[in-house]
């Protein structure tokens, strides 16, 4: 996490997203150290775990950190079905009930929850909310707290994309905007994410988007590919800038996902 | 071809969907004749292929020969988005469009179109319809004629499932029902779908929602899996009605896919 750091700094990259377990490989102390040294501020922090019993003294040891490191929001994943569970709509109804829980240790510590919708090919496993849609819904019910995080790999294909960003703009809950690419054809359903450019998301048609619905963050890199995983990390941040540039116009607004 | 259409009728089972490829490999004469012998009648057909330039003389040749094979519906694949091309939301208009030429062809023939929506992550190579929400939209835009076959495998995940075939029974446009079931995990995106009660997906209830809303046709099984194709076909039909039996409550109402 320090090197990547370091890289950041060094391409003029002043906001990143940071997770736990990179947190832990150096010390808390250290990255705390190497975010304030090269001036590097957090936006989003990774994570709280999969709802299952007993943890919510996990997730609050995460907000406090994440409040530590000042976060501007901890990303939240809810997990898939149970083990032997086919009850989706249940299982549904039961992550908003622990949303409203977590939200009550959020708050007290200023910390805003991010819900990020994930791909419907991966509701079984990593998360039941697939859509931006339902990820609105949840937050209209829930109240102030609790926002929203648009990653173009997840969402670029709901024909209500639009609305819902819109949706989501007009009530102020866009927290952040992750960019990547949709391969064609995709081998994997965790790793094989696209370099921008790659692929075939419109990714400047959802920049817009965003941008006419009020979101004025960095766009974020994260692409969770073992190809790019394999390469040298500063050349893979080159890439990155330069095609950050291409298609949004400008590294002023970049930022990049430690773990990216 | 005409092994499954004995097996299936060594098994009671009256009804499958046929695939021109399948009749191809046999010759039509020996297809039809095959299906007349054992009392089989003909669900759906497939398919008209994806809409690229030149697409509708093969289309015509399509309905005309479901038509002989007295199908009741056939399939039509919109294909993806077209090479380079990121607009997704013009690729839509432009599928409405050619569903429109379609139709004027299928009519006169007395054939019904079948929008079958595939799950995201197919949006990008196969089909621009995604949702059973879109295949709703698109059919109330193009009038009679064209209806929806729900293929739990792609829209299991969406929380608008329930609403959106209840709002396609209402206006009778629900043409076919296939069923399998999502393993996890899942291994690769076209092939690795699994035998209904494998996998995660509550077909009983989406069973259910399907015939309060008024649908009475048979539950045909599509697999689509290597691991299934590479065994013993009767075994295969044999473990697919006892599942069948077992989560649907009787064979009676079972079908095939030469092609499953």
């Amino acid at each position: 996490m320090t090197t990547l750091v370091r890289l950041c700094a060094e391409r003029d990259i002043r906001v990143v997203s940071v997770w736990g377990n990179e947190i832990d490989r150096v010390g808390e102390a250290e990255a705390l150290n190497a975010l304030r040294e090269h001036g590097i501020t957090v936006s989003g922090y990774n994570r709280i775990v999969p709802f299952t019993p007993g943890y919510l003294e996990q997730a609050r040891f995460e907000l406090e950190r994440a409040a530590r490191f000042g976060a501007d929001h901890v990303f939240l994943f809810t997990g898939g079905l149970a083990q032997g569970d086919r009850d989706l709509g249940m299982a549904r109804r039961r992550v908003e009930d622990e949303m409203g829980h977590l939200l009550e240790i959020a708050k007290p510590l200023g910390m805003k929850l991010a819900i990020e919708p994930l791909h419907p090919m991966l509701t079984g496993d990593r998360t039941v909310v697939a859509s931006v849609s339902h990820a609105n819904d949840l937050c209209e019910t829930l109240g102030p707290g609790i926002g929203i995080v648009i990653d173009v790999y997840h969402v670029w294909w709901d024909e209500r994309l639009e609305s819902e960003i819109h949706r989501a703009g007009s009530a102020g809950r866009l927290l952040g905007f992750h960019v990547n690419d949709w391969l064609l054809p995709t081998k994997h359903l965790l790793t094989d994410r696209g370099m921008m450019g790659d692929g075939i998301i419109d990714l400047a048609a959802i920049d817009r988007l965003m941008r006419e619905a009020g979101f004025e963050g960095p766009v974020k890199v994260e692409l969770f590919s073992r190809d790019w995983w394999e390469r040298d990390p500063a050349e893979v941040l080159d890439v990155a800038l330069s095609r950050c540039e291409q298609i949004f116009g400008g590294t002023q607004r970049a930022g990049t996902d430690t773990q990216s």
